[in-house]
């Protein structure tokens, strides 16, 4: 390593292992780690060679659950004590929301391997799991209810509930966990705190309304000048479909009607979402802007893994019964679908778009504003005590 | 689900688990997975939230070494037992080989994990993990052994030898992976032995020799009917130099000299792995193609991992000392180099490859070859007992 | 570069370009393909900064797709012309479909460049693209056809047939490419051809059904031998399943009855598919079998790239009709289905995998069997005319 | 698509297009995009399938470099207009720059794509394209130049310089890049600019030079309290050694020494760097932290895309010459360096973190600071005017 300087730096170090202490195969705990694969078709007397690689991806799988799960847990943990308020630690929740696209993004990608093993190469050792089988994963499920899978949408499992599948201690922590609050009700509820553009100060939303609908009235008067002919009927219908929709934001009972079926469903929200996204210039904005991206890629990560998952077990037994007695393919590709999208409505949202020379043009004053970060020495500088 | 049919298949299952039997977790082992997660940080009085990132990611990493090393030490059986002259061996070694490839590709892309994690973040708990380092990775030493990175080449761990980072059982094993036959020994010797074309027979070598000093006889005689011109002379130069290259191939010593750096050096080899590049759309020869290609991908996907690896390390660390005391970055720079490349020479092949019509054309009877593969049943059908 | 040598090759080179002929931006007409961006923003008098980005990802898109269909068109001429039967073009035909599906999942990846534009800034530019629209896409329709997404499956749009989008010649080229053989039907055909292990010879299908009805027969006798019991019901229960499904394979009525929306209908192709995945280890059948794995991995890539396209128009447009008039998400959401799946069929087949102790064992005669290649000079060594 | 809802909503849209305007092919110039394809190897009356590859795997490579271009251009405008004191237009900068690491991102996976291609099926074609070679893309130069890629550091090409490559207008277009203000040099204006913590206020860095030095004067008197021993040897050994690399950031002289050969090198900087990146979590410190940590990501990506270049060139060629005389393999494995890391001192920063309770605390009157934005109308909401 020669680089730029024509000396060796490469040699200049100390072995300090040599001389005691912690050492790496110690610190990971690598005698749990990687005496965990014991082979069932060895211990019925015929090993077969692949089920190694089997166990071995499940066993990656569960290992990034568990990180996914140590993540999303300090999240929930920082909006639980309302110590998102300090905008250092908001700036803490999107790192870490990013952190688990990133881990979602390799598990979606980790099929890839799996995919190295053949229908027949499987058909070797598959009698041999049963009745074990991933859906008996209680990581999976934590996650998705911790999200915020909403249980009312869930697909059944051979139509019982899903948490038959487990008893005892997994049992309680599954409870446990549709109990308390979801990622997604901790987020509505931040979201209806904080502090947006309300209506005794700039009133962003008051202003919004009036210059959606003169803007609309505009367009209408644009359109109607033209001579008649199927392209002008055309753009009426089409500019009469754009007025009811978003006529429907001011008007409480058409809102209520249009979105019953979503899941962030309060008039409040869908105004606070609508200001954060029309805005998300603003630096004071940017931040749940961007908060809230990251949830729409996890929802869509979520669903890609899932559908990975569905493509490796067509693939690998068809439209055979899985190894848990399921329906196999049939069930999963039921759970790919919008049910299961904890964050569909903001995906929704963009329904609701205006140009941007629509929305309100704030004026100097407001954009010089104070920004407040409550100071907290112990929770800052320590900050990883309470997570 | 009601894809093409309208009724719901999703639900058409039973619950077995709940019948008794292997679960899941049990099959898995995830008591010791799952808890095998201690941070030194935690330990010492301050837990630092990102250490779990940094021992998962570890954790990762080694039980896909494992796996790497589960299809490696398989591949080298059936090499070993000889096993592979049976044409069915053969395929189920190109199959794992392309395996390993496609876990290190998982693996140059697990970066992009612990690349959410900051150098403040890492600086935050880097200390407690003193003098633990992944310089001491067992597996990763012991994978660098068995494909056949020469102890010679070596670039020295703080001056000494490497194998001096393990102790008692560990380094045993080590020295054995040293002694035993490497990946690349094995595929010389296997190279050596599957018949070629040989010399009694079609003597594909010797047809190669005339063909190649005739036809490089005609580009001289085309090119010396040009008039003079400095294009001409430089064309002249070219063919000299590409005459130089080919020549050495059929000459011993000069062949000794140029090759006497790389590591499949004997005569023969070289003659046989010409012959197999040249004529791989013969299907008996596909599948050695395959081999070679696949074993260049491995090459590559591992200097590839030290690259990432490298990257990781410098935005982490600077050019700070590592955790075992190494120089750091500079160590690890020097070894993203040829000299761990063990199939380099698979590479500069293509240095010697000719036109397709300098190929001898193989006559009709050559292409009617018969194909054995040596019938054994107990190691067919139940062909993983042995691996 | 002194690695190894410790003497610069670096520069031991040639300017050869000064001395004029072909230089790269003529070879690659960069004059057209740089020049092809055209703003519509700016055109109307108001650059938005992010239609560039619009542009060029579609631009890429297209010329991927050029080379898709440019494998794929030199695919079909191979089987059209018979000429798959010589083993070589065989060869060839697997490495150019493993190359479709590695662009695939270049076109797969490609969104997340996309993603980094915002609903907000989509919007910005949006309306001048209107009407234009990727439904208008030519060559992606073409794929589609060649491949064989079978008209009568498809979603239509708008109520209307698809091909009503495309005028005078493209309209032509769509419909030339609906009445010339597709892939699957092509593959089909050879599939019936290849010479497999025919009735009068080892008659591997004759064999197969007295093992697997032998078998079947034991498994019961052993399940009905044990003691009256939940488990011992269940487990008669789904022996009686897996009996009926595998006993319709060699019942040619309940063959027909099940299989009556599979594409792959007839009879003699499902008994050739499972020999060919039976037996794949036999050496002459692990072309044919890397071939249906190839198909496969397109088919599913093929979804992969609907389904990204889906949760990227989501989000950029919520439920908004898209620029050509359609639904948008909930047209393109219909079309991420097994509708659309070409070789579905394939899929089903792990279906019927039985043990592999019940596929018949070849006798050794037959592992000496005679490869013929069928020499032909002209097209293989200069093989490329004719694609 | 008749998701929760049982209606068939994907069919409710109007066939825009079918009523004349723009349509997709015109939209995307697809006469010009799809018509510049054409094989050298045809034209001279030897087709060779795999050319088409070549060509379009370079066509690609290109658009996304002026994709790059374009974003890298718009980013060096808003800092020259001194524009970026806006932080809304540094939130632009900072997605851009990520946009441009997400393309480097898919050109590092597009080598896969070409990798697909065999030495010799690239041999096959190969003498048909000289002199044309990538050393000649004006628009890879470009990018290099406009990044910052130091002249001096270049390694040189057959000993000449890399502009000799180009001749007339793309001469004057590189020359015009050298010259014009890189984007390193850009971001060091602007972080020189930016508003600190300057020393007549908080004096962050006078603090933290206290605290620095009080802290290492602290671990010297623990661990001369220990008994004596080698291990107390070693640790003050290394405590000295961090003594002087902390020093010498206070100390002009000995600083200016030990970063001579950096390429951010003045004393002013350094501070600014350290500053930020130690109180990155201040919420005003998270957007030029973003910024710093794309830059060093488009360094890495950059780095790897040379060395997935290299690696395939090595594959393909092994030691021969480039087609445009470049002594090949030898020459761009010269540039995989830190000479063209352009933001190297970004990455060498770690070298002088400190533990987190060694940074300065800030007083709650300094964590309510005021946030200014120059509010300027016309830039803002028609922003995309000036790029």
């Amino acid at each position: 390593m020669e680089d730029e300087e024509g000396e060796d730096k490469s040699q200049e170090g100390l072995n300090k292992a040599s001389k005691g202490g912690l050492i790496y195969c110690d610190y990971l705990h690598l005698d749990k780690i990687l005496n965990a694969q014991e082979l069932q078709s060895e211990k019925k007397g015929n090993k077969i060679h692949d089920e190694h690689l089997f166990i071995v991806t499940h066993q990656a799988y569960e290992l990034w659950f568990k990180q996914i799960l140590w993540e999303l847990d300090s999240v929930r943990v920082i909006f639980q004590n309302g110590r998102v308020r300090d905008e250092r630690n908001m700036l803490k929740v999107v790192a870490r929301m990013h952190r688990i696209s990133m881990i979602l993004k390799l598990l979606v990608e980790q099929f890839s391997v799996l995919e190295t093993m053949t229908a027949l190469d499987f058909f070797d050792f598959r009698d041999y799991l049963s009745p074990a089988s991933g859906f008996q994963s209680l990581q999976f499920r934590l996650l998705e209810n911790k999200i915020g899978v909403p249980q009312s949408l869930r697909v059944p499992y051979n139509r019982r509930h899903y948490r038959d599948n487990f008893k005892g201690h997994e049992n309680e922590l599954l409870l446990k966990s549709e109990q308390e609050p979801t990622l997604l009700q901790l987020v509505e509820a931040w979201l209806e705190r904080t502090p947006g553009l309300e209506p005794e100060g700039f009133n962003f939303w008051g202003k919004f309304e009036v210059n959606v609908l003169k803007s609309l009235q505009e367009e209408l008067a644009m359109v109607q000048a033209k001579q008649e002919s199927e392209e002008k009927e055309d753009l009426l219908a089409e500019l009469q479909k754009q007025k009811e929709i978003l006529i429907s934001l001011f008007d409480e009972k058409r809102h209520e009607h249009l979105l019953s079926k979503g899941r962030l469903c309060s008039h409040l929200e869908k105004d606070n979402l609508i200001t954060k996204i029309s805005v998300r210039e603003e630096p004071r904005f940017q931040v749940p802007f961007q908060l809230l991206s990251s949830l729409m890629d996890i929802d869509i990560l979520m669903t890609k893994w899932r559908y990975n998952h569905v493509c490796l077990v067509h693939r690998m037994i068809g439209s055979k019964a899985g190894t848990g007695g399921s329906s196999g393919y049939q069930y999963l590709r039921s759970t790919v679908s919008d049910r299961y999208k904890v964050f569909v409505d903001l995906f929704n949202l963009s329904t609701f778009l205006v140009p941007r020379h629509w929305i309100p043009k704030m004026n100097p004053t407001i954009h010089k504003f104070l920004y407040t970060a409550e100071y907290c020495d112990s929770s800052y500088f320590s900050s990883d005590d309470s997570d």
